[in-house]
């Protein structure tokens, strides 16, 4: 009986795990598709910082919704309360308040945050990632002085490889052997799925070039990985908890990116102006895949992330055939087949550990 | 004692194994650089099909010479006696004859061949690669109506997969899974360190034309594992016999493609005509190669062949960076990483089986 009960607690694991994964990879690929089709629809005429925090307030409303509901069908746990009194107090007779409003409350609430010294150890990590996303988002501006907009994708698959490194430095979690070749190869499979006839120009990429690449690829890696040991770090503790924490500080720092960046813009033109029906999916695309970014943390862990959104790319080019004509290269056949057996040998690897 | 002597025949074969392996890798390297340098010497003058039979001859007369000075030291024995009476009687008192006379004598004893019927059952299948070899070369001047010559350099790359397709089911002997998974690797980063701006245009390869690429890779793949099959099924025959033996075939063969393609050119011209020092400097190689191929044969397998062949392509380009000022092109790059991967996995897989 127990170990049937087990099974089926590995099943329902194992069931949970693949769904946030699909949803990311889904997610993921309709978002490079978005990408795509506002590019054709002509230049972003809207303040990028702008749909980032936007991004950022939809996935703490979100998961603040989420929470009301979870306290109204189950009630306020040690698990599912973001520790913050106050702010609890306000919200739970209200019960199913709007997204901006939610937004308001949780604003106000930051701001007293220094006087709940109990929560304050919990809650002192998640500004964390944001503000290493913020790092390598400001020094992305700088990189194009090295490199240019396709050199730097290819540059970003850097990400993998630190990604990997950082995972098991960090989270001490071992990968087998066959599991560091098969990550290896994700790398240079996803890299070949992206190569074409000006792909070269990179290798002429000078020092600082690499070294930016580099370090912005450790940065990010290391925001991945430590957003992973932050939600894994109470494992029975509600998710939304913790997105809605990491949000609050994500939208914190993307406010400051629009004081920074696109104060005058704003002031000009208005919070919204450029905006149209695809910036409002953009927006949403992000948000969710945002959220399911953070269940995969949760259920599963960063390889599986980076796998997903690898594979997310390869399904991109497939569905780009058939939605904008696009060509596929031989390049992007033989990344895809390398991709393949990447993963395969992943799971392999995994089996006989 | 009997574990020492097992284990110092081990390192014995091991290192014997790794010897005739790495002389492949390094032949085929310089045979690769001789073609590009005979290439930037201009065009190809010499009948081609002269060259190819005066490999055949030359690497006959060597098996035999080897042949001459073995019965010398060793004496005559089942193992190391080609089973043709006439003629070890004619050559044994000789002694240390030239490649020439050799040969003619080679040639008048293969006339009388179908008399001497003891032997037939083992010399009937070594014209049979030869035979596969001289089709698959007459098809490869109809499959140029389909696919360019740099086409037709990434279709050779199914090769590799022939190779390992019909090593598994003619000489039944077994790939782990992770060996498989390499071998694919091999191919796909073979054929991505070969990309160029204009592999595209294979995929525009008309269905003949495929059918054709594999058919010529089953022919080339076939003749390869049936090789090492007449080769590996008496273990203690000498290889200098099972080499004369195949070379007799060769030269068969090829004299016949030069009647067929070459013989008025030979006849007005000359058997010798546009030969130059890189023309001399090629047959070597190519004889040295051929003869290298076959120990790894017999001492080693296919699959050896195919890595060794592959990584000396990888590094031909690597040495033709400093020889012709080569660029290497980041398609490089990642392929040598596959291949690099897909050596490292081939190698774990055996371990682990």
């Amino acid at each position: 009986m127990i170990a049937l009960g087990g099974s089926t607690v590995d099943r329902s694991k194992w069931k949970r795990k693949s769904i946030v994964t699909l949803a990311l990879t889904v997610l993921t690929s309709s978002q490079a598709i978005l990408i795509v089709w506002s590019k054709r629809a002509g230049k972003y005429e809207y303040s990028v910082t702008t749909a980032n925090f936007l991004v950022e307030a939809l996935k703490c409303a979100l998961s603040f919704a989420a929470l009301t509901r979870i306290w109204r069908n189950e009630g306020v746990t040690e698990d599912n309360r973001p520790k913050l009194k106050a702010l609890t107090n306000v919200c739970m007779p209200g019960g199913g308040v709007g997204a901006s409003s939610d937004t308001a409350i949780i604003l106000l609430n930051f701001v007293d945050l220094d006087r709940l010294s109990t929560s304050w150890d919990e809650v002192s990590v998640y500004p964390i990632p944001a503000a290493l996303y913020l790092i390598k988002n400001l020094l992305q501006y700088y990189i194009f002085a090295y490199v240019d907009a396709p050199g730097y994708q290819i540059l970003k698959n850097f990400n993998i490889i630190s990604t990997g490194v950082l995972y098991r430095i960090i989270l001490k979690k071992k990968l087998s052997e066959i599991q560091w070749a098969a990550f290896i190869l994700l790398c240079a499979g996803c890299t070949t799925a992206q190569l074409n006839s000006n792909s070269d120009r990179v290798l002429q990429t000078p020092f600082e070039g690499w070294l930016m690449a580099i370090i912005m690829a450790l940065l990010s890696g290391f925001a991945g990985v430590y957003t992973e040991a932050i939600i894994k770090k109470r494992p029975s503790r509600n998710i939304n908890v913790q997105n809605f924490w990491l949000y609050v500080f994500g939208m914190v720092f993307n406010a400051m990116a629009i004081l920074v960046q696109d104060f005058d813009a704003v002031m000009n033109k208005g919070f919204f102006h450029g905006y149209s029906l695809i910036t409002v999916l953009m927006i949403l695309n992000h948000a969710l895949s945002g959220l399911a970014v953070s269940m995969v943390m949760k259920y599963a862990d960063n390889i599986v992330k980076v796998y997903s959104t690898s594979v997310a790319m390869l399904l991109t080019a497939v569905v780009s055939v058939f939605l904008f004509g696009f060509h596929l290269s031989l390049a992007f056949f033989l990344g895809s087949t390398v991709v393949s057996i990447s993963v395969y040998l992943h799971s392999i690897g995994k089996l006989q550990r």
